[in-house]
């Protein structure tokens, strides 16, 4: 059945491709309301693809915001594991759209690359799935029950997840669930992450005169509040990278020596960052190695600012008002509310009196590590030494996914992290790209995955 | 004769404004090469305005970029003196646009002031001088000869004019300039202001990865730019409001005992600035007095900041690059070359080594101060005390008018510096409007000044 279930994938292959495309066209941006009918569409067509699988149950069920995709198959009786399968529908907005080389939802493949936002984060992931699971159910049977929880919000935090899985616990109750949001480290290095970072997502807004100035006539009188912001800001690093926010340090777990050795064996170095990024010179604590940076250390980061006149040439203004978005990344023990505190105490501590601020708390997640016992994990990384003949690694990223936390909190549901998108893949930037080659081997890993947990 | 002026004027405001409200409708954005062709339409008007005074020569000579119009009346004979008007039909662009009560660009009259971007930043002034040459024409002879210099580039800095002016001596060559685009400050404050600060404006790239990056999969190894360029403009103020650009003061001159008298008697104070930008608490060098740190001291202000995302919601971006709009408001004897040196000098000793950062100098004026004795501005203080029945005041004021430098550089011309825009018209800001009593009164004073020049 395995091999049956193998050729079935192989065969597929151009068909598994094109409906990628088709949902790849479909503008899903969470973020802004614009969207909200090619967000309905996007439901709509996972919805289908789950119906046309042989999924029971299927239904779009609301939220406080975007719906979520449900449906499963219990045909492995009760004395079957019940595997989640989790995935989102949304993506990041593409801008800047200039530096597409084709449009972001006009799907192209070049060379070994299909490009378009949301290949990689995370459609192309949800139709490895679905897919793996497809050449399962038409080769035999599934020896496990499966669920299905796809959002529409996990680019926005999601937010209205936490209350959807609080309300919905007996419907969503699961062994553990399969998130394949993560990611692995090379197209030669199949992981499976078993640590997350936590977020925290602000907006702080710094207010000055009730309208922009003439920089001349009132320049030398005002405290202008695109300087005071970057004032407040930049003091929020101290010379050696490290977060001023008062207590912000003051849970973070330390790291061993024995995750000491582990950040030391994965492929994020000096010389892999700097190729991947550009930079002149790495940045960040002393102290730490990249890799105990990006995984095991909290961060601050600028995420956007805006202020003034910001066009082409000059306008002598004096701005009425300067904004700065800023997202705080966490690990165990950090939680997102206590930063929240943290932000605000600091803001008060240096906000000088001559300007007013107003900090938004946009949304966040608390940091996350799953058992390299958990059951899914073992099958996971079987499926993987079966596909790449090695064993994975078993990195601590640095990204946020909020509903490992919120499956952990309300389900005891741990998350089995991983994926089948490169570093380099583009994810929330332009030209996003899904690299089709570890795409297959996904399927095929998903499909070893199923059998393993017979 | 003077009367005969005076009753012209009055009695054909309706058609005074009526023209004034057909220029504003152009929208002559002199930085925006999108407005091209309205800067072109702006300058057939006023040619054609000329025209209708009876001026000769009236001609739309070209620059490096926008056009200057020029006109002349030679009629009064050598023996009389030969008076510069200057203007500018250029103007700010209008945004932020949400924040206009009626468009920019569609004048609107609402209780006693016309809105409209360039109303009085300098359309109406313009206007005034042109109608005043008129009232006067039309009702006997002008006493003195008329030269005509109207640019197109004052909201970007004049840089072309500086050429133009160079190299047409014999053509512009006169006793002095009347140049109303400094305003008076306050409806019952008729002034002559007799300095200027100058100006240059930078615009300062950081760069850092070669594309935006997942703050997530990245954060914590690379020096965001966003946080580098907010570090380094912090860094360009101490604690005390001082500009830490190396050498900034070391040419400053100093306020003499009488000027810090003349600044005291001058209107803008802590309260009158406390109600004009709302800001909460005046801000700026504590040893100096309001209007010393507008008229006496120099700046530097952010005008601007972008980076990373900035619409609505949230994008955990690690953005590739961040851009901030600089400028400072010089002093004499303060220069924009030495001040183009101290910037980069500080950059280059402050920027680290883990980015990239690129400085633009968009332009700039030197300061300029104008003498109480100059034969403009004695009868100009007469016409305003015919008018006002008191006294002008003498302001040094903040703003940046760099024809004024150019003038006195290559013309040996000083400059009279007055016009009838109040300091809460709005020049540079939404909602610009000109006073309309004041519109008037100062086209009576303009035709006392006339006079006053036999």
């Amino acid at each position: 059945m395995l091999d049956k279930a193998l050729s079935y994938a192989n065969e597929n292959r151009g068909r598994f491709l094109a409906e990628l495309k088709e949902v790849l066209t479909i503008p899903s941006i969470s973020t802004d309301p614009d969207h909200n009918p090619d967000m309905q569409q996007a439901a709509e067509w996972m919805a289908s693809q789950l119906r046309s699988l042989g999924m029971d149950n299927v239904q779009i069920m609301p939220t406080g915001g975007h719906p979520v995709v449900y449906g499963e198959w219990m045909g492995a009786g009760k004395s079957a594991p019940t595997v989640m399968i989790y995935g989102h529908y949304d993506v990041q907005p593409p801008d800047p759209l200039e530096l597409w080389t084709t449009p972001p939802f006009e799907p192209s493949v070049r060379g070994e690359n299909l490009y378009a936002r949301g290949a990689a984060d995370m459609k192309g992931q949800v139709l490895a799935s679905l897919k793996a699971v497809e050449s399962v159910m038409r080769s035999g049977t599934m020896p496990v029950n499966i669920k299905w929880l796809i959002e529409g919000e996990e680019e926005i935090g999601s937010d209205h997840l936490d209350d959807f899985i609080k309300n919905h616990k007996e419907l969503l109750a699961c062994e553990f669930c399969l998130n394949p949001d993560a990611g692995i480290l090379g197209e030669d290095l199949p992981s499976i992450t078993t640590g997350l970072r936590g977020l925290a997502y602000f907006e702080l807004r710094v207010y000055g005169p009730v309208k922009d100035l003439h920089s001349g006539l009132f320049g030398g009188t005002v405290h202008n509040p695109a300087q005071a912001l970057m004032e407040l800001v930049a003091g929020m690093h101290d010379k050696n990278g490290k977060v001023t926010l008062p207590g912000f340090y003051d849970k973070v777990r330390k790291i061993s020596k024995k995750e000491h050795r582990d950040f030391l064996r994965l492929p994020m170095n000096k010389k892999s960052l700097l190729e991947m990024t550009g930079v002149p010179a790495l940045w960040g604590e002393p102290q730490f190695i990249p890799s105990e940076r990006i995984g095991g250390r909290p961060t601050l980061e600028v995420n956007g600012l805006l202020s003034g006149f910001t066009g082409t040439g000059s306008k002598t203004v004096l701005p009425a008002w300067a904004m700065a978005k800023i997202s705080c990344r966490l690990v165990p023990d950090q939680t997102p509310e206590e930063t929240i505190k943290q932000m605000k105490k600091y803001l008060k501590e240096k906000a000088p009196k001559d300007i007013k601020w107003e900090l938004e708390y946009l949304h966040g997640a608390g940091p996350a590590l799953t058992s390299t016992d958990n059951p899914g994990v073992r099958a996971l990384s079987q499926a993987m030494e079966s596909v790449w003949g090695k064993r994975p690694l078993f990195p601590r990223e640095g990204g946020s996914i909020g509903v490992v936390v919120q499956l952990q909190k309300h389900l005891k549901a741990d998350s089995v992290l991983s994926g089948f998108a490169l570093p380099d893949c583009d994810a929330h930037s332009p030209n996003e790209k899904l690299h089709l080659p570890t795409f297959y081997k996904g399927i095929d890993t998903l499909i070893h995955f199923f059998y393993n947990l017979k």
